[in-house]
């Protein structure tokens, strides 16, 4: 099989690592815009070979869109094209973008969606480029499949196929719903953490040595804001009606816990802690 | 030397272990008020003897008390009152707590308040209790002496030397200056924790499964969300003013990113995440 990835960075890269180790793909074309980056992954043996978008469109068996999903709602459509205009019927796309209501939209009445398998492969770090990609990052993790009812059930079992090599484990979910669910357990996370990051970043134009007291429970509360700007902005934006409902709960219970602190009202302060410990319960 | 630690729970635990086998202590004695966790210490080896804390302030050379701050406050002033009646002069007590400016105030006027030097070691987990204790806790971190001025220069100098052995670098600090950075840099982000295990337990309520979705993005920003109500509810009160104003800055960044994301104004996105990024300077 040969396997197009279109953006050879964190999660591309990843893939393709594991997808050519494991024998699921004989071959991987790669396309990466920028030369530093495309260069590196050649080097780094990511892919054979770096080709131009068409190309790899009209080569590969399976077009995996591993880019922004601002850039991906826009690539898209342009690779059903380029199967409709070769006569391909048997080929497929997929996506792993972490918003899925925006993307599944733009190819809806396409006469080739069925071509098209909505995935959200739930694995990543905070790093960004072919330098982040990594073996196993995807082991034991859940990927989404995104309204695969709208797909033809051939390409779906395909892509099961892939992320099965990947050791992964399918949830199939409604691409709305997706995009509730990850609001709440991904996208607020990343704004507290920038948000975090700021506020200390603000006070240490005043008190240089801030960072000296940090400890680790900082630094994991902060790590997320490291992360990109050109993964987060697209998220942000396509994702905005279900992070702002997310933020304005959230900022709710920050003011009970401001109101509780300013009145030094010790009872409700534990009261909120030991609901907020509940999390337990789903972290070890 | 004979030590003596008031609360064998993570620190005062920790510590036992390692002021016992690197040499330090000769015996420890323990003192804790819940039969469980008195047990459960004794089992562990974490002390040779529990003792009650009139004896044990008796009987050691040096007394560490690691209890909540709000207990803590209490007792170092008798702790002070039991060396002077027994006068001893030559004997050391040391606090361990997260908030300094009051604990310092509580002792300020005392008439051994020479014989007590402010420590505040930057080390821990978001779990408590004896089974909390590990060894190497301390290993590399920064313990911060607060107001060591107002101490006996022997004093200070035994404490460094436990320090010493605990493998911790030290710190001198004024103990309000101590109380802003830290909530900065540890108070607020349990605060910004515990606010959004909030924020998702309550989404919980009508959708069952949004956990299936978390990463260990997620985790990692919403494990101090754990942290125990009885350490956390007197630091947050007594340090109040300083946790206040940081909440009210972090408030304004939220509402930054609120209002770039309601808008689509993916530009002030980006220059939000491009600034949040300069983290990266403190965080590996």
């Amino acid at each position: 099989m040969v396997v197009g990835i279109i953006g050879l960075g964190l999660i591309g890269g990843s893939m393709a690592i594991d997808l050519k180790r494991r024998g699921f793909a004989d071959r991987i074309l790669g396309v990466e815009n920028e030369f530093v980056n495309a260069e590196a992954a050649l080097r780094m043996g990511l892919c054979d070979e770096i080709v131009p978008f068409g190309d790899c469109v009209r080569k590969a068996d399976i077009v995996v869109i591993a880019v922004p999903v601002g850039t991906a709602v826009k690539m898209l459509p342009e690779v059903l094209d380029i199967f409709k205009e070769e006569g391909r019927e048997d080929k497929i796309v997929i996506d792993t973008c972490s918003t899925k209501s925006q993307i599944v939209r733009s190819v809806h009445y396409h006469p080739l969606r069925g071509r098209f398998v909505a995935t959200h492969p739930m694995a990543g770090t905070e790093y960004s480029g072919p330098w982040a990609a990594m073996p196993n990052l995807f082991d034991g993790r859940a990927c989404i499949f995104a309204n695969s009812e709208e797909s033809d059930p051939q390409a779906v079992k395909v892509v099961e196929e892939l992320y099965d090599v990947l050791n992964m484990r399918p949830i199939y979910m409604n691409a709305d719903n997706h995009d509730v669910h990850t609001a709440y357990v991904s996208h607020i996370s990343h704004v507290t953490s920038f948000a975090l990051a700021l506020t200390v970043l603000e006070k240490e134009q005043d008190e240089k040595h801030i960072f000296d007291l940090a400890s680790g429970g900082f630094s994991s509360t902060v790590r997320l804001a490291k992360s990109s700007s050109d993964m987060w902005v697209p998220i942000l934006t396509q994702n905005r009606d279900n992070v702002l409902k997310v933020i304005d709960t959230y900022l709710d219970k920050m003011k009970d816990f401001r109101e509780a602190i300013a009145s030094y009202d010790g009872k409700r302060i534990e009261e909120l802690i030991h609901e907020a410990n509940r999390i337990k319960k789903i972290l070890r």
